[in-house]
């Protein structure tokens, strides 16, 4: 959201701005996952974020795909809380200490940049449901599961191996 | 995080430090959610978000708890994500023209702020699982499932009410 109040008149207003707000994220992502992904330690970790990089792109084409048949253009927002996500992934990258535990807060900082994925994603949807957007909603929704996928496949690298790792760390 | 890096030596650092960030992202919901709920035209709505203010205020004892517990002080973070998932629902607080679409864009800022919660309380549970802390886990767990049944409502009323109220703006 920018400095002056915006207006929303039609859920076609707000739709549209949700889908900006998304893809202003997703490029944000396509610069801050891979330094993730060097940070990490694991190569399980290293390997999934790497993955997710691409995933992320595709995520972007959907996207403009979606703009492209609504006739709208995907810039003009910034996606603020992307932002802050970002930061808090940043600190992790930065941070000094064991290497797994460290990789075990870039996986926490990961699933967080998931979970608002998921819960925009799944906001888009529902409004391109409501908005008779068919094609689009199915789109999203792809999005959405790859996005749930990601997430899962964070904890069982978490859970299965960063975790464990991280407890046999100094005096854990 | 802050402007220096942090170091991470341990788990229980890394678990304190989760913490931490989840204590200060209720605080900043404590005082913006009675702003979203001011804001709110569907009366559904408005009661979602002050029961929620009640609950968020039980996550910041449970929270304290913890920290009691643990021994450590549970301020020194400030969430950065919150920050930025707040001024998303500003945006949308200040925001003019219809107001079920504002609604609607309220219901999915307040369901990015759910989803961060989860995924916070998820990563924090986890910790306290692989550190034996088991009291501690239990508490975030009950956490972790208000977020969730509260973000089910959020849907609920998107989906039962306020995009249905928004469609019928006009032009949509």
């Amino acid at each position: 959201m920018g400095l002056f109040a915006e207006k929303f008149e039609t859920l076609r207003d707000l739709y549209v701005n949700e889908l900006r707000d998304l893809h202003s994220a997703e490029l944000q992502l396509i610069t801050a996952i891979p330094k993730m992904a060097e940070a990490a330690s694991s190569s399980q970790l290293k390997n999934a974020l790497t993955t997710h990089v691409e995933q992320t792109r595709g995520h972007v084409r959907r996207l403009e795909q979606i703009f492209n048949a609504l006739g709208e253009k995907p810039s003009g927002k910034t996606c603020e809380a992307m932002e802050g996500l970002i930061a808090e992934g940043e600190g992790y990258v930065k941070a000094s200490g064991d290497d797994s535990v460290r990789d075990a807060g870039l996986i926490g900082a990961a699933q967080r940049v998931e979970h608002y994925e998921m819960a925009g994603y799944g906001t888009a949807r529902s409004l391109a449901n409501r908005l008779g957007e068919k094609n689009a909603a199915e789109l999203l929704q792809t999005t959405l599961e790859e996005e749930g996928d990601a997430d899962h496949k964070l904890s069982e690298i978490a859970e299965g191996e960063v975790n464990i790792a991280a407890s046999s760390s100094r005096a854990a």
